[in-house]
């Protein structure tokens, strides 16, 4: 067959030694621990210089293609910026270019002020079900500061980091029967310079129903539940009925 | 809620009477029908000026998001043309600039040529699994003379494409255990003219695996199977053990 040589690395975070354990039923403090060990690699991993992105994820459940059932997430590294990344960092440059302003620290103004679609805030981060989500119930938590790089994060804002992600998950499980999620750090590419038009953050996808032709034909999404609604359901910790 | 109004329609089209009934077990006249429905279907639709876009797929299988057991497939009609289609006609039209031929037709003739990835030919089509397939034993069919738009397809060829689809299924179905796919027809935007440079086809995509986050935040796709082993798996009627 025809091949070409990669270069790069994948590396799974063992979230815990307890094989059933939740990220939601977790102390904060182990979370944390999570999001530590995540920072650490990045900042190790990108040492070397042909490593030019990082993606880190966690899948959870069946229908997010989560293989493994012990709790992990996973760190992959590679000799390149994905497609996905440089259109959002593209349409963010853009956005800066127009209106003046990075555009996700205008969602967490303007997210911030409106509320109806908050599910969660704290000191240093907001998480929001997204205008015009793509999935039902998806979410977002973004630092209020800006700052472009996620393994430069402040140090003290972890446990706020590691609070706002387990109380999201657990409104999550509390409102979707049979909950399965991708989530993934949305960060700049690891050799690039800090910017001020891009804003590092998290989306979680929950994945009540499969991605089928029409999204894969199109590129459009088809969400039957209002971010207001999800947002409304997860705060007032009702269940979801399909 | 904020809502923006649409225009377009869904149809649904029941394939078979026959509850159970697998596209690859239908006589090959009956498949024809299929296809010719999709033909007459488009053509009614696009006289209305708003629809700009008809996408026609059929899910099938859960891990494809099928949501119906009873054979069916699918068209949508939309008043712009999708994200995806518009970057694949866009780079088409790049190739084409550059090396002068339709990047369809220069496939076609480069793959019956080298014959390691054909899994079906006739008078008029060829079935491939493509070079750098995103998914193991993704397949596509292309019709082998240049036409941009399916609807204007030639009636004369209805019966070969309804042929290599039946076979290309049935290849699929005896190489994978549960076997789910999305068949998703690419073809021009309807109220746009003839072009040289874009060359309808129908993608079909195996759900091996589900997608996951690394493929949700990179774009990227990981896949296990080469094509040309996909490719000879089917010919020689193998099942894929993973």
């Amino acid at each position: 067959y025809d091949r070409m040589d990669g270069v790069g690395s994948h590396e799974v975070v063992i979230e815990t030694p307890v094989h059933g354990m939740l990220l939601e039923d977790m102390p904060v403090s182990d979370v944390a621990d999570i999001f530590r060990t995540f920072m650490l690699r990045v900042n190790e991993i990108k040492k070397d210089p042909c490593i030019k992105y990082v993606m880190i994820f966690k899948n959870f459940g069946r229908n997010a293609g989560a293989s493994l059932a012990h709790p992990h997430s996973q760190i992959i590294a590679m000799p390149m910026a994905p497609i996905r990344v440089v259109q959002e960092i593209d349409g963010a440059r853009d956005y800066r270019e127009e209106h003046g302003d990075c555009v996700f620290c205008d969602i967490v103004r303007q997210e911030a002020q409106d509320g109806r679609r908050v599910v969660g805030e704290n000191d240093n981060f907001l998480a929001v079900t997204p205008y015009a989500s793509r999935f039902s119930f998806e979410t977002w938590i973004l630092p209020k500061k800006h700052a472009s790089h996620f393994e430069n994060s402040d140090p003290a804002a972890v446990p706020d980091l590691a609070a706002i992600v387990k109380s999201t998950i657990g409104k999550l499980h509390v409102s979707m029967e049979d909950l399965s999620y991708n989530l993934i750090v949305h960060t700049m590419p690891v050799q690039d310079a800090p910017t001020d038009h891009y804003h590092w953050h998290i989306e979680i996808m929950p994945k009540l129903s499969l991605v089928a032709g029409f999204e894969w034909g199109t590129g459009f999404y088809i969400n039957t539940v209002p971010p207001e609604a999800a947002a409304e359901m997860m705060n007032k910790g009702k269940k979801y009925k399909i």
